[in-house]
């Protein structure tokens, strides 16, 4: 199955989202059928701002370690780190990555004028073209001009995107709705009270948890030094060092 | 305080490990009083195999990101990374490190000649002086050589050591020994079955918790990644994207 074949399976694709070597590697032991990148965690491990553009060369580093897992990886490059996308797209491809989130969210929680995003990923489009390029739409995200989200998409695939994503997407009717009106798979991040199923049958072709385990990855890591110091068990289950050494 | 103080307060200090910006900020914010380093993390992160001296360059930038925290930070170092220990250790404190632990193990789960091993402790003394030197002793995290290890501490003190660094010592009787015969602090890795009150009171003045915290973020975005999978809820408390935003 290629990346793309993954986004028609019976089940919508559920994307886990890595920030290093280590979590990618164990999603894939754990089974999922490709990887993805969170922006956040990649930007804050290495102690920058997410979205602001300033993590590209951390964030083709992490590409280099996590394209030769054996399941198709996709990175999200944010808006595209204010470089060359296409030059961008075709160092990935290059590298092995099988797709690219591109986002039209802009520092300060403005939105890109939808025909200058258009041309983003146009040039990703044209610099890698067997790469899945996913356009994610920020109305919701950043609660602004949220009427323009199918106009913005329909241009985003005309410009030749592969898919969709609409962060924010939380109700069932604004889901159903996006569906009806965007003929690409649509992506949303994980939404709790509807659940995997849930979107699959609102007819959405792909799932992400963003940077939710990345919080879960730094929220365990608090809590388990809190549990040492303040003399309570720690979580069962974490595995051994031998364990995480194998896996590498 | 000074992180060599910190080694002197009337409780043991409590030293979680790090292995990027995002855990060392975490940790730091959730109020621990020093923040170390894990190895096993580092080099995981990276895709790099743990203990055997590949992953200098991704240490000193971690040291790079970190050392401005306002706490001490110290940096595990393994054996050295066969570089010119004394230039390490150097680079390190140039950038505002406090301390390094050096370990007597080598790759493929044998000891360094002691005699070797003061050598190294002795460059990385007088490389940066006042740097804290913790020299790890591996008879017992290696199961080799137990007999030898108040030998070796000795000589690694002797060397300029400042602190002597015993993982894999669990028994109290066996910690109580070194503690004894030992004339310097002694750091173990944290001892469930003990616990952090209990260790202070056996006479250790620092605890590590070594690559459990790592282990632990591993371990819970694949154990959320599963929950979003099977329908399941995932863990409370997790921080929010704005949460983990401001934290970095």
């Amino acid at each position: 199955m290629t990346f793309h074949d993954l986004h028609h399976g019976a089940e919508p694709l559920l994307l886990p989202n890595a920030w290093d070597f280590a979590s990618a590697v164990a999603l894939h032991a754990a089974g999922f059928a490709a990887i993805g990148t969170t922006s956040l965690g990649v930007a804050a491990a290495h102690g920058l701002a997410d979205g602001e553009g300033v993590a590209r060369a951390e964030t083709v580093a992490l590409a280099r370690m996590i394209a030769g897992l054996p399941v198709p990886v996709t990175v999200d490059i944010e808006s595209g780190f204010g470089a060359d996308v296409g030059e961008l797209a075709a160092e990935l491809a290059g590298l092995g990555v099988a797709g690219v989130n591109i986002e039209d969210g802009r520092p300060g929680g403005r939105l890109a004028d939808p025909r200058e995003q258009a041309e983003l990923v146009r040039a990703a489009r044209e610099g890698a073209p067997g790469l899945f390029v996913n356009a994610r739409v920020d109305t919701h995200w950043l609660s602004v001009d949220q009427e323009s989200t199918v106009d913005r998409a329909r241009r985003y695939l005309d410009a030749g995107a592969d898919g969709v994503f609409v962060p924010g997407l939380v109700r069932e009717q604004d889901i159903a709705a996006v569906v009806e009106a965007v003929d690409a798979p649509l992506n949303v991040l994980h939404v709790p009270a509807i659940g995997l199923k849930g979107l699959g049958e609102l007819g959405v072709r792909r799932v992400s948890t963003g940077s939710l385990l990345f919080r879960a990855a730094l929220h365990a890591a608090v809590t388990t030094a809190c549990a040492v110091r303040d003399g309570d068990p720690v979580a069962e289950g974490i595995p051994s060092y031998e364990d995480v050494r194998r896996l590498v």
